[in-house]
């Protein structure tokens, strides 16, 4: 039997090709090596908020830890075993948990894949030109500005968050 | 062994309670009659958008048709084979697949059970004071206002969308 491609506004996520790069100045940009996104926002004609289908592979990690200014996130765990990591320590998701890290809340999160497993999470962002992004762990901000190419500056003590 | 019970920012979805009623008026409310949700937002934390993980009973549906003004919506299938209804259509989804409805596209959208097996999607829409929700199968238009309780108007040939 043939497969029956979705027509929008319904979307088959494995018809989006896979974005495999990295936004992060170097030597930062390895973090993620081994992090791949579906991006599904413009093909889905939303705006509002992005939603990404990402996969990360054992020994990888969704991103360095961050907050968000003016954004809210959320992350579902499709498959996989994640470590969610925050200020507050590191615990392991299953299939099927989720996870919300409100605009403005200055605690960094990410996912690790400690395991020998991919992980794959479907994430949601609220998009705002008003957002700062911020890397406590390597006292990095990347300015507003969803349309340019991000523009990382280091946080110094001129320079506080 | 125990289970581990997660702490914020992550949430086992399972810790929250469902939520059975509808807000439609009377007839309407049976159309989701097998349809539950647990709302995920307030316990994350989040205002920019809600999220739910929704269940549909075999025989029923999400909601009537309708499409935001003001906000857009996105689901994705967690599991089961709804069947997404617009103004085009319909269209079988499966495990994995993915549906997005950008603000003041006029084109209404529900989803249908009409398998035998109970269907679960995560569903996220944009919180706005602004939206309308239109419902053009039964000439009911939603005011805004999210935090009050609903008010449902029939649209008549003087009160057209």
């Amino acid at each position: 039997m043939s497969k029956i491609v979705l027509q929008l506004p319904a979307l088959d996520p494995s018809q989006i090709e896979l974005r495999t790069k990295s936004a992060y100045p170097p030597p930062y940009d390895k973090v993620t090596k081994g992090r791949v996104k579906r991006p599904l926002t413009d093909a889905l004609g939303l705006t509002q908020f992005g939603v990404n289908i990402t996969e990360i592979a054992p020994g990888s990690a969704s991103s360095l830890r961050h907050w968000h200014t003016h954004e809210d996130e959320f992350i579902y765990v499709i498959s996989g075993n994640p470590t969610l990591s925050t200020s507050e320590g590191d615990q392991q998701l299953s299939p099927g948990m989720t996870a919300g890290f409100p605009a403005g809340k200055e605690n960094g999160h990410r996912l690790v894949n400690n395991t020998g497993e991919t992980v794959v999470v479907l994430e949601v962002g609220t998009r705002s030109d008003l957002d700062e992004c911020i890397y406590p762990d390597v006292r990095l901000r990347c300015r507003p500005g969803r349309y340019k190419a991000p523009e990382f500056v280091k946080i110094d003590d001129e320079n506080e968050i």
